[in-house]
């Protein structure tokens, strides 16, 4: 069955059973004209919103409606994850060719359901519309956060540590493997950089704790590349950066695909987006207890990259001190 | 230029400039991962999404850019009037062409940022990204509400009077006008028409005002058609409606266009879309009370339409009283 069978209604009617997993602060969901909910008194609302577009995105024969689904709540919730704010409740709006088939539509929402209910997120709201050719999907997602601990682009102060979470390059190389054909054989490595691109974790609850920690003092998700990323936080913070290049955090998996493939594994540390890990300055003083903390809490990678120095630009500090200029080159829709 | 030549940060900050029209409760805007903002702790947010796509909802030789910034956004404020809310912030998901000339932009946020002006609409976060072909825009908006004022499509009770907001049928021979060639030499009546297409009007204050006035039972905006959201009305109310034919509130120049083109005005006023006149059921006994202190305070249409009875469905009574059954046709994306 397709989409201009089943009609717009009755679609929206399937897809709203599953939509509500938290109805503490929900008044009003999905079927009025407007969503309707309670935000915390003590706190400050935090909202934001990120589109993926096929042909642009992703390529609807290279990746599943589930990881469609999936990845369009993920990448938003990173955004809120990146300021420390606790998520709450998303909308969704649509656009997709009238001929599309039902099942597609369950496997995305599906994938967005999955992972709502992980990290406890309502699907209030939104729009189903029909498009010519292309599906476009944009999440919306809004939540709250203490308004004294919020983390922002511009907070960084020379001689705070520079961190990230988890480890970089893993989604740049599953994107690389999804849209070229190269060689690479360790099945179990190319899976794991797939499912980085396809299904990215969004840090939220670290995000959350190291906002929380009051140690922080700037953050950012990885969406368009650290290079990009952190060029944010310096021009933003007014400061500059030092990243030492041994200490950018890798995985086994992508050392076997930089290896066999002949890439520069530099290259997708410093460049490659949608990775979603966070990158965030915190107060020198406190860095050794933060981190024991986080391990403790999280039993997850975490990684002193750099300092942030007083200046302009950012420098990349090889093995022998030497110092280059880091060029920001992520994701840019639209650049030349 | 084109947005490939300037590049999507150097856009961005270009249409940053005139985003925050009431800063009294934005605490970070465009620029960062997600937007913060504060809302009023004796009311509950309200919060909506609308999606124009090109080659669906408008073509784009056809519409001005202008016209396109400025109706994304009157069609989400005006899911906010009908539950009677304050919209105050605004976040636009603009998927464009990489080489769309940087013009059309320039003039897609002048028609936005225009209606935001006089809505009092910060815009305070979005996403711009590249399109294989179709322009896309999604605007959300989240404003506020008094709990116990907020008006639902679920509150109509057998008895009530049902009203609506301004006049029907424009916008749809507006449409009629831009899409077929139409013989109407009515110069000023064609200009009127496409503009209630093209430039519709939310009834943010009208719909407020209503849910103030506490007279109210529920409320919905005629955006797929009178017959189409009045169904909602009585589907999710579990009542009936009668509507009299000779009361639905045409304009001059929808009477004109019927004329000189043959239309059945009935069809127009009837199942007419992206209207956006407030629809409401009203209590019988403050009425007149209601209707007489809503013209002092706007001067402008609001006409009883009909009654809420008990029963399923709508009816239409005639001139002579001849009742007949309404079948919901307004629009539906994805309808056989």
């Amino acid at each position: 069955m397709n989409l201009k069978t089943l009609g717009e209604f009755n679609f929206i009617d399937l897809i709203k059973e599953k939509a509500i997993v938290h109805p503490d602060h929900v008044i009003t969901g999905i079927g009025d004209d407007s969503a309707i909910f309670q935000s915390d008194r003590n706190r400050v609302n935090a909202i934001s919103t990120d589109t993926l577009v096929e042909g642009i995105h992703f390529v609807r024969d290279q990746v599943t409606p589930y990881d469609v689904g999936l990845k369009a709540l993920a990448v938003t919730l990173s955004d809120l994850a990146a300021m420390g704010a606790r998520p709450a409740h998303a909308l969704m709006n649509l656009s997709v060719p009238p001929d599309i088939e039902l099942a597609y539509l369950e496997q995305l929402f599906a994938g967005f359901y999955d992972l709502a209910l992980i990290y406890n997120i309502n699907l209030i709201g939104g729009d189903l519309t029909a498009s010519r050719r292309d599906i476009t999907i944009s999440v919306t997602v809004v939540g709250d956060v203490s308004r004294r601990r919020a983390l922002h682009r511009n907070g960084a102060q020379p001689g705070d540590k520079l961190l990230v979470t988890g480890t970089l390059g893993n989604s740049a190389a599953g994107q690389m493997l999804l849209s070229k054909s190269l060689e690479f054989t360790n099945e179990s490595a190319r899976e794991r950089l797939i499912k980085a691109h396809t299904q990215p974790k969004p840090y939220i609850f670290e995000g959350e704790f190291i906002a929380e920690s009051g140690c922080a003092t700037s953050m950012i998700d990885i969406s368009d590349g650290l290079s990009s990323d952190l060029n944010h936080i310096v021009n933003q913070s007014q400061v500059s950066a030092q990243i030492y290049a041994s200490k950018l955090p890798s995985s086994d998996e992508l050392r076997s695909f930089c290896d066999a493939t002949g890439t520069n594994p530099l290259e997708l540390l410093l460049h490659g987006g949608e990775e979603y890990s966070l990158l965030f300055s915190l107060k020198p003083v406190q860095a050794d207890l933060f981190i024991a903390s986080y391990q403790h809490r999280f039993n997850s990678h975490i990684t002193v990259i750099g300092e942030i120095v007083e200046g302009y630009g950012m420098q990349l500090i090889d093995a022998t001190g030497k110092s280059t200029e880091i060029e920001p080159a992520g994701w840019d829709h639209f650049a030349p």
